[in-house]
């Protein structure tokens, strides 16, 4: 079978996750990355090609999967669409209550040009959204959790930076073990924001600043840190940049449901990622539904999908008859 | 949408699980239970109306999906191939190693009559499969690891049993916490059976009997106890059924993988289950796997599958509207 051949479209933390992964991955090849800047500004990892996005549609007969590594705000609700007019694309959209909205554009794109397409892929959405459709399938009398971290929130970062007397900042969720193991425990509760993340903030503070203003300026801000019992933390950069300078992540999805006679016998499901990349994890996930693209798209299928459409088997580099033999 | 009409064919612990699975379902009916008893020897958990498995040929058109509840060392082989030739039908075999010989006995019986058979599922196999498969699908430069437990094994229990002077007999598995510690860490360690599992044997003793024959007899056991550390524990009646009198079970799937430059970058996944009732969780995987058979077959598809070769979507009552909407 020949290789399934990957553009990357966006060049920053993801991208690069893209270019490495595809290294991980004997069935596929990576073209090169389509970038917005100057082409000669950007330097891959691993010697990738570079070319301008504008030149990407006179190569839609060398790729076969573009994987568009833009941000979820502003970049992919307008680049998702408009490549899947031209190629096959996944990306990895996670702006939840926006993802009806971004479906249906790419959706009607690509099947209009009789492209496939996967959006909202990686680890939430994605791996987490299976477990919950999994779990919630199984137990339909039941509670799902959600927990975040502890990891790196962007968002929330940059918000810490745009504070007055930051130099640099950094913000961490931190889930709350308490909460957690009282999800374990089967007793359902209802937890409020607060109760189930911590946020802590690591801080560089220019030189004179205030900072005790500081720290009330972000303990108080609205929308992100105000419904959290949230730790500001002052540092100096040497020391942010020996041990602030990663993009771990990950989390917990939980299910505590019941079953049997009476509806009280306890059952619980449990699904955890300890990443010490973030976007490296991501892009794995986007590199592994490439496969499973190139083998549906070969089947005829067009339009837009999610994670919850695909069947795993799509996904392995195993056969059918492998599978069953070693993994079932 | 009319309602998935179920057949249960066989009435153990299973069987009655998938009864009261079905209540938990609002898209599900209970059409009857088949036995290979005198039915009027078996009386039902609900009421479900109970039949001779010999009446069941008579039925097919009142049943959508067969449940077959039986075992794997001997009726699943033989009553699997058997009824798909007159039923949709899914199956719990788990007997890891004869797969691929009772897929194909099944998908020949059900390609030829015309129906749609998923066999295999449960949770290992079933759920832990699907991770195993997701999660080496996505980090193919990794380790896998299973734990089973802490849960009791039936094959175990029953082998201890059959030794002189146990008059009752259960063994609980138990995953060792320092080796799935190792694990987490990420040193991706090499662990011998040993190093994984305890297995845990409380005995009532026939009066008068030889305990410290009973015990070396439990724990030199070849192939069941001989390489594990084993623990023989003697107890009365009244606490042998006061304490010991459920079917726990559970397990863990971890894939500890390297991604990014170098591979270095420590990736961990972990699936967990903690289950109060085994066969009742059990049952409640395989009746959410009949709404997706009832879909499938809608659409045309015959022949034998796994869950490997269904997509997540067919498992859930919401639509994909709602799926992206509520779950994603």
């Amino acid at each position: 079978m020949s290789k399934v051949r990957i553009g990357i479209a966006g060049y920053g933390n993801l991208g690069r996750g893209v270019e490495l992964a595809v290294k991980q991955n004997e069935d596929m090849e990576l073209v090169g990355v389509f970038t917005r800047r100057d082409p000669s500004d950007v330097k891959t990892l691993t010697g990738a090609e570079v070319y301008s996005m504008a030149d990407a549609e006179n190569m839609t007969d060398k790729i076969d999967v573009m994987i568009i590594c833009g941000g979820s705000a502003t970049d992919l609700p307008k680049q998702t669409p408009e490549l899947a007019k031209k190629f096959n694309v996944i990306d990895s959209f996670d702006t939840h209550a926006r993802i009806p909205e971004h479906f249906a554009n790419v959706d009607k794109a690509a099947k209009e040009s009789g492209h496939l397409a996967f959006i909202s892929l990686g680890w939430d959405p994605g791996l987490f959204s299976l477990n919950r459709l999994y779990a919630e399938s199984i137990l339909p009398n039941g509670k799902t959790y959600t927990f975040w971290g502890k990891g790196v929130s962007q968002g929330h970062s940059d918000a810490i930076r745009r504070v007055e007397g930051v130099k640099r900042g950094i913000q961490y969720t931190v889930p709350i073990e308490e909460a957690m193991d009282a999800v374990r425990s089967g007793s359902q509760p209802e937890l409020t924001t607060r109760q189930k993340h911590l946020r802590e903030c690591w801080v560089v503070p220019d030189e004179g600043a205030d900072l005790a203003k500081i720290e009330e300026t972000i303990k108080s801000m609205k929308n992100y840190f105000d419904e959290y019992d949230t730790t500001v933390n002052f540092i100096n950069e040497e020391e942010f940049d020996a041990v602030h300078n990663k993009m771990p992540h990950g989390g917990f999805v939980m299910r505590s449901g019941l079953t049997g006679a009476g509806e009280s016998t306890h059952q619980m499901i449990e699904y955890s990622l300890k990443l010490e990349s973030n976007p490296e994890f991501t892009a794995s996930v986007l590199i592994c539904y490439a496969r499973a693209l190139a083998r549906l798209k070969a089947e005829g299928v067009t339009g837009c999908k999610t994670a919850f459409d695909i069947a795993p088997a799509y996904l392995s580099p195993l056969s059918a008859e492998e599978l069953r033999a070693k993994m079932l």
